[in-house]
């Protein structure tokens, strides 16, 4: 019976993250109420704030599930014994992926980016781990020589911002330049940019 | 006696502003709120309202004169005899110079490329000189083989989305990884990749 009612607690709570995930990527974190990821679920809020004490909770714990997921995501696609540019690609690929399958997720990792919402140390604390496994595989192919020394950061901004406006904003430039960032061709037509510029960026 | 009122007016508008982009820049759309401005100005309320009609109004004054600065900035770098990729990185050059001396404006448009803030049309309105100005040297560049085919957006988000995430999250990355990226070793490092990766994609 307790077997059971966790488990259906734990549904509830994927579905309330569902829901404030659609909610949060649509308003900015103050428009944001959790009436409206309660009346999305279906539930009072009460029954959400029995899983997170408030807003500021749902919205770390949103945020924790999407680097989550993304971490996961790029984790089956990397190839241990590759060289370090081809680790690094299969990274940015993984992340782009993710976050084109995802577009919730990219429109949150910008608000994230902007970090008007709070002074919560959340966000620093969620991209700790993407930044680590970025900052790694840098500082091995700069070790080893096969990289050019630059800052890890710098380098993040230049392809790790790109992937994220690519989806992020395509439907928000106007009219006659919008695109669907999910379309195959559009799509290899960034990556392949993406891989060119991640190459001239680091071959010394 | 007139022009002296209007000189007067044409003041406190620019005060306005100021005191807005501030309060725009460190809190999120729906959390900012006109009080908070009339307060820095030291006026009332209501005086704002004379100028402004509302929140939306005053956020986009604040957003179109970012982007006008901006391309006032720029113009005075434009050398109109120059090759295509000269003038793009001058172009670039110019950007990244202009947030970088105005980390408010940098943030506020990170906030504009979430635009989670509302459903006005003044982002797209705000930013088209400035996507113009760059599609126009992209163009031209293409046009006469000097640079590859590729989109002029897919290329934007590329060079532009980073030189806004070098500014407006240098102070976002975690103590150990935090700068000031106001210091000119770090600022000329950044600005060598940007050149370095500008002129990978653009090179046919």
């Amino acid at each position: 019976m307790q077997a059971k009612t966790s488990r259906r607690g734990e549904q509830t709570r994927e579905r309330i993250l569902d829901a404030a995930e659609q909610v949060f990527a649509e308003k900015d974190y103050s428009a944001a109420r959790l009436e409206d990821v309660a009346q999305a679920v279906g539930i009072k809020r009460a029954s959400i704030v029995y899983y997170y004490a408030g807003k500021q909770e749902l919205y770390d714990a949103v945020e924790e599930r999407i680097f989550t997921a993304m971490s996961s995501h790029t984790q089956g696609t990397q190839r241990p014994g590759e060289n370090a540019i081809n680790q690094l690609l299969d990274l940015l690929d993984g992340w782009l992926d993710f976050l084109v399958a995802r577009p919730t997720a990219a429109r949150i990792l910008l608000r994230t980016s902007s970090n008007s919402y709070s002074d919560s140390r959340a966000p620093i604390r969620n991209s700790a781990g993407a930044l680590t496994a970025w900052e790694e595989i840098i500082r091995r192919g700069q070790a080893s020589g096969e990289f050019a020394e630059a800052s890890p950061m710098h380098l993040l901004h230049l392809l790790g911002a790109g992937f994220i406006y690519y989806t992020a904003t395509a439907q928000l430039l106007g009219d006659e330049r919008n695109y669907d960032p999910a379309n195959p061709v559009e799509l290899e037509a960034f990556r392949t940019l993406m891989h060119r510029s991640a190459k001239a960026l680091l071959t010394p």
